[in-house]
């Protein structure tokens, strides 16, 4: 960030009166910018026994598989980013269980939100952000070819808690040393 | 926003390849700048039957009372950012609980997520944010002078369930139309 969006004037960094820590601020127009972590929403489409994954057309962890997610845009709810998501990336269409896990990932500012989404008919197909998209029994997940800690995880709770009967809600942070292997 | 951060020249709108929103593009170097809803964490501090508000020193609803909370920075995890919020607006130290309240207020994207907190002891006092903080009991909270729709409702949601003998977690949506006396 070099420049003021306001005013297109140059940006210094400073810290503002009273507050403690440094901010774009802009030499012209005194504008303070402030950048703050992105919230992710997706979900886990569930279809009996099987959940619904996304194998990546972009870039990053392209050709990598994920569960529907994406950046929450400005003008929605959480549950609507969620099904917004399921519906680009895989052409499905959910209804939304309860939150299911919220992931911060203070390393890269950012935190994921997941719901349990109950698949409305077996109906789905590659959005343009996947080149496939397929149904999986939990023996059949991919693990080591996981697109993100957050998906992995999400994963290993969703069949853990279900093997155990009931599902929580999980509230978790994944610092930059995760591995994708990890408990896998 | 107006200018580039990234080269200062001037911004259009416009939908980019493989997108299907408005976004603004640099007309000089292509860059795309998005803009995403912010999360704002706080946190119901408790002290026996108390819990613990701080009336507001700022803009905007200055006066009102409010439980603390306030955007979440760069680099924090959702608890950081509760726990941090609590020390600088009441000087108040506290052990989160699990997450109880999660809004989203599409109308100006924004999603505020909202802690069960135990003060670890009656010790507090108005941080630069605040012109003064008090413990209040069920019967004293100041219903109509309460400076946000999500912490009136979280704190409906705590009496009533306190009441009940159980805290679940709550996600809910507040559009504009909410009124703090709703329910109140």
């Amino acid at each position: 960030m070099k420049y003021c969006a306001h005013c297109g004037g140059p940006l210094r960094q400073g810290i503002p009166e009273g507050d403690d820590r440094l901010r774009h601020i802009c030499g012209d127009c005194g504008s303070i910018h402030y950048q703050n972590p992105k919230l992710i929403a997706g979900c886990i489409p569930v279809w009996g026994e099987r959940v619904l994954l996304c194998k990546r057309a972009i870039e990053p962890r392209l050709g990598y598989w994920t569960l529907p997610a994406g950046f929450m845009e400005q003008g929605e709810t959480l549950p609507e980013a969620a099904c917004r998501e399921a519906r680009e990336e895989a052409n499905v269409v959910v209804e939304l269980e309860p939150l299911y896990t919220l992931f911060s990932l203070p390393h890269i500012s950012q935190v994921y939100a997941f719901f349990r989404a109950r698949m409305v008919e077996e109906r789905f197909s590659a959005g343009e952000e996947s080149l496939e998209v397929r149904l999986f029994r939990e023996d059949e997940i991919p693990w080591d070819d996981l697109s993100f800690a957050t998906v992995h995880r999400s994963l290993k709770l969703f069949f853990a808690d279900r093997r155990g009967g009931g599902f929580g809600f999980h509230m978790e942070d994944i610092g930059p040393d995760w591995r994708i292997a990890r408990g896998g």
